[in-house]
């Protein structure tokens, strides 16, 4: 599926969390880039963005890669996810997902997303995850 | 700290994420118990409880054992959170977390949390997660 | 199997990996115990126990409790393996793997592993590990 | 450190685990690449490389990876390993360690590890991992 497929699939599959805060900027079957737009509630105290948002991102970005790759597959669910926070996320800036698949199997798929925050090339988390691809 | 303590930390530390949908039934310094009311947004499409809701419920209880261990500390970060997903959570039921620290050092707290769904032992997720305690 | 039936599996299927250093306690299709025989080769500098001691043991623990719940699979394999090392594991002592699944369905099976040292009841290092079951 | 010196510290350090089958090719205080000569005792039946040896060999690398950032730190000690195994190494074949450092702070350093066997660009395994850094 193109990016602009797996938008309006998700819009619909995933309505509470692919919201108009995020934006896929790129989908090509192997690797995705997902954006969500600054909002305050993404901090906590001190300013930084939070490890939910960052993982809920993570999760979403996994499943935009592998459904550009696949095609409209509902059930596909998350086995396994590990993520490492690395630094913090800034206030007022964009969380950007670049997702990568590693492997793309006909049961399991892996793949890994680094997030940033603003411009920076250092990743604020980087996270592995494993997705099951139900039988067709 | 004892739980209505932690309760009154989060609900000022954490307030996007501490909110009225969360309880916390018990909290020991080793072990706690954190409740999460059922909400419709919770769900995927089949009616399964998401992974986003199981992190950021996993995370929390983390924090949560961890307050009640060490006190009041703002600053503690989590740096790692891995997450096996085992079963569909239960549309209409809310999810019970019960988190257990495995080891509490002067630098990193590791600890586990099974996600709970309705009343069947089988946990729906698994968790095991690190927290960063800031030098006091 | 019973215990009796894994060992002889796996000295056949994995001579490398399971010497006479490992014996099988118990194992019941849902729990295991491994023993693993002190020997210096596994002690880092300082005398604690080596990380790649730990993870082979707990990689084989888990294929042990596997084996004991599904019967005589050799090509059953780990995809993904997490695993938190919590203290230091004593130099004389023997390690043991307590082996538990959390989830055996028809493609995955997920477990944990708590690793001991000596008679101290917390321990070392807890893993958690994924193994894919081939189609039979 | 030097690669040179990074052999010279672990020779001395971990004799049971740095042995002549492993070799450091590069390392520059980001990145290095280690590599393992193949032996048929890394293989599991049917020919594939064990998961033990990757895991080993990756814990290994980002060993090599932070001495040569931080310097002969014998202290320092792995805290959490993530692996996704992703494909079948091949019998007679070196396996390669490409390890990079994500996160270099005070107290912890995060890095990935990519395994790759023989001349294939995807790797057969891949590596998170977070060293604790003593106190000097």
């Amino acid at each position: 599926m193109t990016a602009a497929e797996v938008d309006a699939f998700l819009r619909v599959e995933l309505p509470h969390m692919f919201n108009d805060d995020l934006t896929i900027e790129h989908a090509d079957g192997r690797t995705c880039l997902v954006r969500q737009r600054f909002r305050e509630s993404m901090l906590r105290p001190g300013g930084t963005v939070s490890g939910p948002t960052l993982m809920a991102l993570a999760d979403c970005a996994m499943y935009v890669v592998l459904l550009s790759a696949i095609g409209p597959v509902g059930l596909a669910v998350t086995t396994n996810l590990n993520i490492n926070f690395l630094r913090k996320g800034r206030a007022g800036e964009d969380v950007l997902a670049v997702a990568k698949l590693m492997k793309l199997g006909k049961r399991l798929a892996v793949g890994e997303v680094n997030l940033l925050s603003g411009t920076s090339p250092d990743p604020v988390a980087h996270v592995t995850a494993t997705y099951s691809i139900p039988k067709t």
